[in-house]
């Protein structure tokens, strides 16, 4: 399958990386030429727009920070949709606004165009790797076609029903993720203020109900201050931010998400925007000078 | 090594019976002596008072709903301090306030006792088979001593530290799985308003960075409102508020788990006391109604 990627920042550039891996010619457009260096060195060719790229191929990846990226790439002047053949298959993987994705694949359908929405996780290791959990909305005929490439890019693709679930089921991952991430922070704090060994804590509490991925990767880290990304606080506050906009559309209350949001929105006004989101642990720390 | 074990509940009951399988020679005392009647039919000798058990043994393992009823059997008039030899090795495996695990620690060494604080984790289940993790404070010699009872009854058993921080761990367990069952009951409910396919979301979330025991186990029961418990409200209630009260002693902010705790009250006030801490979600349902 002719494959085109939109996008070759840290995710989108090691998974066009694997889309020529698995035997895919390529095709790739990005803002800045540039990034694009390596990927062309080794066979994928370039177009100068993303009109010109979706004429070229049979299938259009997409691999953008936000919502209004995803909207100029798809439906603007010089956009996917513009280009586009009927048949065409697009598969928006960034994570953006549910009722956005809606809205864009209804747009993109009217030119003939089946738009899947598939956002990600699994980070950068993820990517390069080809190992990204996948979760795929939009017409399950479409889904269907798009299976060789989410095999070349994921291990875990689930389908989750028509346009926008996808979307939908990133934000439940990460209300899920950015809760229980915070929940550890709590239990790292509270440890530490009562001088329990480190290493040890994680040890004893790990092995029960209490465990989770966050705990065995993000307690070490914090309570070794390495507040490195990983994924930046900048990029799950976005996240979070579309959660409870969704949230509250859906008349569902997210008390926690609201409280967890306003502790990454104290890390970035304390200028850690670009921080991993362990560093939701200084957030809590600031709390305690001002309180203690 | 004779052992004795004071408080037969749910978790007592077949701790006593893991300690008799162990080869123990074993005496029980407990409120209601219908409770030992099984184990009494199967080798075990019956103690009139906490004294008394305490005059007939090694050691005296307790294991009790709270704080004042650990203080009364410890040191009260009939209690386990005013029947004990020097010697005696004393641990408490009941969950209590750290700083009353302290000072009953003290007590305990000014008549010769060691005192060790041994809460656990893995309730009814891990009880019955044996794999409690058990998180333990005190003396290090007094640790040593207690390894062959502690080997009959966990599997994880990990030293933290002087009098006292065992229970701050097991705090600090309470706290981390607190939350991150919270955030699981939020993914539940954004997943639900949102149309998902309930197992679908736990397929496509569970692979990843938001990947938890509460997640796999606690998400389908709440999917398919099985509140059954598993570990009631009432008593993760109890030791939210322990883990509040030392985290204000200590200085530490908790805003999450103070979240969490305002939840589970809203779950007891509507008579869901006894249900299973899954039952949260039904606290989230009840916001959705009155703002939605």
């Amino acid at each position: 399958m002719r494959v085109g990627i939109i996008g070759l920042g840290i995710m989108g550039a090691p998974m066009a990386r694997n889309l020529l891996r698995a035997g895919h010619p390529l095709t790739v457009h990005t803002r800045t030429r540039a990034r694009a260096a390596g990927l062309l060195a080794d066979g994928a060719a370039w177009a100068d727009s993303p009109a010109a790229l979706a004429a070229a191929v049979d299938a259009v990846v997409t691999m953008l920070p936000d919502t209004p990226a995803v909207e100029a790439v798809m439906a603007g002047p010089d956009g996917v949709l513009a280009g586009a053949r009927a048949e065409l298959l697009a598969i928006d993987m960034s994570t953006i606004d549910p009722a956005a994705a809606r809205a864009l694949a209804e747009r993109a359908a009217e030119t003939g165009v089946a738009l899947l929405d598939a956002p990600v996780s699994g980070g950068e290791q993820g990517a390069i790797a080809g190992t990204l959990s996948i979760m795929v909305g939009g017409a399950a005929a479409a889904f269907d076609r798009a299976g060789p490439l989410f095999a070349a890019l994921g291990k875990r693709v689930t389908y989750m029903g028509g346009p926008g679930q996808g979307q939908m089921t990133k934000l439940v991952n990460q209300v899920v993720g950015a809760g229980t991430l915070a929940a550890v922070a709590e239990g790292v704090l509270l440890a530490a203020g009562a001088g329990l060994d480190p290493a040890a804590v994680v040890e004893a509490v790990g092995g029960g109900a209490a465990a989770s991925w966050m705990l065995a990767e993000q307690a070490p880290r914090m309570q070794r201050r390495d507040f490195a990304p990983g994924f930046m606080v900048r990029l799950q506050q976005k996240d979070l931010r579309l959660a409870l906009a969704s949230a509250e559309r859906l008349g569902v209350p997210l008390p926690l998400t609201a409280v967890v949001q306003l502790l990454f929105t104290a890390v970035e006004a304390r200028g850690g925007g670009e921080l991993g989101t362990q560093a939701i642990l200084t957030a809590l720390e600031a709390l305690a000078k001002r309180s203690g």
